[in-house]
């Protein structure tokens, strides 16, 4: 076993139960990012909700999905490879966060991020709510340029404003981003996106903006196989983002979520379509609104970490063939 | 906005987050049907479950699908409707109850609904266990004459007696309403019966009268469509009563009932089928066997409020067509 | 039974059960402030959680403390009074909040309470974190000068500044308002304080300030009756203000909040405390930190229901005694 | 070990661990009261909660107290004593019921008790809602006559009717008992009193009759070996029954109960204030208001369980010196 | 009625409230194997969970699965049978272990079956861990020969070793069973194998030694009526086992498991494959890994009993057809 | 600030909150004890329940304390010190375990606290069920011969043997340690012994030894000081070691814990004790038996938490007096 082999791999769980230990991300190593070296994968926390509207604990999401992710193995069967071949990956910690304000934690996100990216290192997040993505996509497009994005999520978030004028909930992220130009409105998909919405009108920006919205109809009269095609069409071969938003499954996979939304996705789908995204130029992927507060179980945090571990097989993947 | 607007719109939940404010169905203002006026449309609870035979709490539903429905959206995008703009919707508040007889609260029940209904308002039930449908259907068929029904469950509810010769538990109110005559088995469909019976003659009372019973298993070999058809053209163009028990579903969509039978129907499947009902004669619905103390997460009660507003949509588009 | 009776009476539970009809404080009609007449005392829930510094949730808390209240009954054996009899009492609903701003929502609360106390209405609050006592006290000290405090809490909430230099947070709230010169810290004494502390001169400022602290062990030695003698002697004779923050017991009682620390008071001891505050010259209240989330069992808000119904029973006397 | 230590001793935990074999009280053998010989205790389940006015699930009560009570071990270090070296006690099982009748109920109850006690059984018992004490109390007088009895309790179940005219519920079973000559008010003593009430009048008919009621106050003020002492003066020495109503405990040791009152006794003052009672002339017992579904984590059946164990013990040695 | 059909039918629910009285499996009646007289199928617990290499609790699953099989009734519909009608069926308890040795545990299995199949008894189990199925698999190849095996579940369980050398554990017993002889891996078919694994030739001595693998994509891809039917074909006519991890289902539908893997199967769909393996040559089958404490809601409990159902139908036709 | 404080402090809360980063005890830096320099006192985790007789789960102990012990601030109140102004602490990491091998994880513990002990570091672990204790005082008693012992607890822990004659068992490690010479009998007292035991002569031994057994009933007459005073003149001044087994509590404290006994110790009491200690010649302490699957709300964790910061804090004062 080589020096690399012994920092970037996750620690064996038929010698080391998976109940011990400390909790990483993938019972990988932890370091700040400015004592990592050679890292091509960062695993990272965003300990934050402060844009959360309703139901708000998505800020422990990231310690949850660490302890669950315990219960992940190092080689997907499915896929063929395990990503700690491909990519040197680590647990990167939590980024800095304030409770109390929301401009200056999406600051302090954006300014890790931007640290992040400028030592090469792909991030791969747990939320957090989804305004974090607001951030990190800042600072991916800072150094790519206008990104696409594949969206798993019950909701397009691309609402203006909410409570008067307040631009910045996790109900805008993707509106913010396309206003700012770091996504790309026709390389964007959204699928999954269901429930009651606030008017007729409710979704005719995102449309006009030439944003791809797949509806839970839609995804079911075409299938999962068919919407990754159509993803795969929509996103092209230039740098792309994958944001996985739990509540785009069904409550039932992931009670532990600030909006629920009954009649969604299912997991086996979900891991089918991000096993079809292989290939593609990825840069970078989260999973976001886990909120163990509504799930002590840790059911909904066991979906995100084996979420995040199908993420990061890909993007292991996609990294290695475009070196 | 008009008055009238005022008067029978939710609560804007981009103004007034979700979790503020007294808990009404669908965020609806609250009056008792003596001071509503001109209303087509009341949801309406009961509280009560002393027709159970097994695991008690339904007793507790109307409140926690209240408080959940809190979660719903003003307008149904599949649908392309909102309920709110086609009919006035007022929440009722629960029919008067007596835990301590059967008896009593058939009759309580029967009485607040003959008031309802004599004031012309359709209404939109929440449970209590299934017994509760009975007296409602006496009060509807007392005004629209024998009522066709489509009944989303996971038994018939045709039983005779329980314990002896009790005739009154939530086992057996479809028996009762097709011996009354409230009820029309030749225009009652059954949809997801399924679980182990009493006996191999359990289920021949209800097909002998005519009711057109779809297992589990004939559900799903023909699929959600075929199956919604079927209950269109059982029940035609008459009288229609849309009665929904959540064990209907999968325990895993509503684990908070008390008779749940695994193998069971999806939420996204009865979604469809509910929409699929749009345009028939419907007269009025319930949802019933919402059992809050086997499911504190409330996530039943999620269900069974989404259900609620599906159920609100095609019903107040059809009375909006029928006027 | 008078009008004013019918107007102000909880629904009676021997009639209609417990767990039937809408929830409000206490089975108490609900009314906004603008349209109630006459009332003396008013029952308001601020529900928002903003100034949370770990776990979230307290957002949630009037919502289930009125679903628990719905366990209190009329007359208080101990104290042999119905508050009912003595005070016209009223649920005025949830104040206006924005979960997305810490300084419009101070700003709207305090407006909501300036609105309340012009009606010459004593305020009787559940939060919520203990932020929202700020607003109350300025809008009560508005009219009746600076304030005298009983204050149960593990914590003094004295501190200055978190996560930099941020000023409004839930560990802050009393720190503003003596500075603002709401509250007086001469007159005002804190039980139940215990817990780490981040340094040796944390709660310095405080007994500069000249606040009467009494902590959990001051607390065991000198007893309940003496404690609350103690108490009485504070405060004297002129305007105060009881603030229950649900944390001053053990969380064997509230598991749901947001910092429980163990080692606490019990449920009897409280009551008896508050019991003996009977007499002072009261002119508002609140309970505060609950957080459902952390306990969907609502044992927590059962707690926090009846701490409300005991200050609501001395306040009532108190404001019957000073007309 | 003769062949009757075999019959009636639990199954040993370190020989069979607790969690193996089917759930029995105390790890008991089981039979039916007509195939047990020679049996001095009868340890009988009453699931049954009809006369619940608000949160039902007491019915579950014995299930889930049978499976706790395997926590229980054989000998009582305080008393210095086994119950089982004392007398012959079997699980009797059951008692038949009707969830759809009051009134059948009532009458299977009382009935499978005139049986139990007519082959000289003692009965000790776990309910079921409190209403089930009153069956059990005709059983036992019709043998001894009135009885004294010392109750446990938040409240007096004195009431006389709830919801208009009806006579039995949970709340009223000792109003019917003493109106009926099966117990003595005068020999009648309740502990652990406390909670609102409906009105100011709400107790004045059980003292009128002369029970002894120990309101929490006054048992705060006495504690729990005066308390006990009174107990005994007021039941001397004729036949006397224990019933033990677990919301008598604070809600934290028994939150799986419907009706909570916090404020109320713990469970080491209770056990001692038991164990007082030892030397009394007693003659049955029982524990009552464990429900399950209010706590799934089974801490109040444990709490019910080990209640049980110590009325079986005192119980045990009375029978032994009276014989 | 006959002797035969009092002593080995279930309590009838419609008379006696599925709550009431001691948990057995589905009912039946108890007796010790020595004791039964002309069993057909002994219904047997095995409460161990020695095995297991990560969350514990499968010790307590026979009693969860009891206490849920309440839920169960008599007649299948879908297969027109009911088991009671072919076949005696008893409960025979707990098997005697040893939770401090895996070793003795082991033989203490072994034992008690050889016991079993020694008096002609076909043995349908519920576990604990799947390490148990080795000393059953022992018992049956003494007097089958070695045999043929449909196994539902997420992992092969054919590791060699954990923790160093340590040969038995739940991941092991089917390897163990192969190199004994008592399992015929060509005649072994594994359904729903998924997740991530160790390395990438993991799964080679499986494959090896001709057990047929169905992970879960080609298990999505062919569907649970031509995965039936692969199974049929690789076990052939010869002696059957059936052995069933609640692990094979997606974690929503048994999230008490020790091992969860998201993306699993449904129950329709698993009740639908045991259906279709009637007409089989089984002789005994068990449903393992239920862990009452990772899901104290009892619906992973109710699964596997329902699943346990399932199998006794086709098992006891599958006896009445051979005899 | 210097580099020792930078290494060995816990991250400030005010700075960065509590729910971000990763989860360490009191949230210190970890390191593994070869790596760790000039460390005073290491706090451990003992991932392993392999000695547990009922119920497990306790070898998911450190990590849910590690959790909960987020909430820990820095300076004690009470005792007036930070432990970590006294002394170099550090997040050591966990104990290597085998869950498939009692023998052999009593020597992978063993081992590991030589190194520790031999590195002259004070160990204060979490376990883990009691057994754990055993290895720890093994590896102790090697350096600073027979130990003194501080326990608290519901058991005495001093039982021979269990399911035949297996001498390793959660119920046996201090009979062994006295058995070894590891523990000094005449030097070892007991707080909170109660609950039923397996016969009369149960707790001979112990007190044949000279173990000062303190039962709950000699506790509640004589009251927390005078227990302490008489804890501190059994032990004297020789080396001493604090062992706290959570089900010392009443199981409200602490329902997640593997053998809970009713009417116990309260937190408070506990605190008080363990600070009387202050002084003693303290060498060690552990925090056994937090089993976090039965209780997922994390108060027992919390509960473990604090009373492992109690005891860092007197024994880094006690180390930092002896130095």
């Amino acid at each position: 076993m080589t020096a690399k082999e012994i920092l970037y791999t996750p620690i064996p769980s038929a010698e080391i139960p998976r109940y011990a230990g400390l909790s990483t991300f993938m019972r990988l190593p932890h370091l700040p990012p400015n004592e990592a070296m050679n890292v091509d994968i960062g695993l990272i926390g965003v300990p934050w909700d402060g844009g959360t509207t309703n139901r708000p604990g998505a800020r422990h999401g990231p310690r949850q999905v660490r302890e669950l992710s315990s219960l992940m193995r190092n080689y997907h069967p499915a896929l063929k490879l395990s990503p700690y071949k491909l990519a040197n990956c680590l647990d990167l910690g939590d980024t800095p966060v304030n409770p109390l304000s929301i401009e200056e934690t999406l600051h302090l996100i954006e300014t890790f991020y931007h640290d992040v990216v400028g030592r090469r290192i792909a991030p791969l997040s747990v939320g957090g709510d989804h305004l974090i993505s607001l951030p990190i996509l800042r600072a991916l497009a800072h150094r790519h340029g206008s990104l696409g994005m594949v969206q798993f999520d019950a909701h397009t978030d691309t609402w203006d404003t909410y409570f008067g004028d307040y631009k910045y909930s996790h109900g805008t992220p993707f509106r913010r981003a396309i206003e700012e130009g770091v996504l790309d409105p026709k390389r964007t998909v959204q699928i999954g996106i269901r429930g009651g919405v606030y008017d007729e009108h409710d979704g005719d920006w995102g449309l006009e903006q030439g944003i791809r919205v797949i509806t839970i109809e839609e995804y079911n009269d075409l299938g999962p196989d068919a919407v990754a095609a159509e993803a795969r069409r929509i996103v092209g071969h230039q740098p792309t983002y994958v944001t996985f938003d739990v509540d785009a499954l069904d409550p039932v996979y992931t009670p532990g979520t600030g909006t629920p939304e009954i009649g969604g996705l299912n997991t086996f789908d979900c891991q089918k379509m991000l096993r079809a995204l292989r290939g593609l130029n990825l840069i970078g992927g989260d999973v976001v609104e886990v909120s163990p507060p509504f799930d002590p179980s840790g059911n909904t945090a066991l979906v995100g970490a084996t979420m995040m571990f199908e993420i990061l097989c890909i993007l292991a993947e996609a990294l290695s063939q475009n070196q």
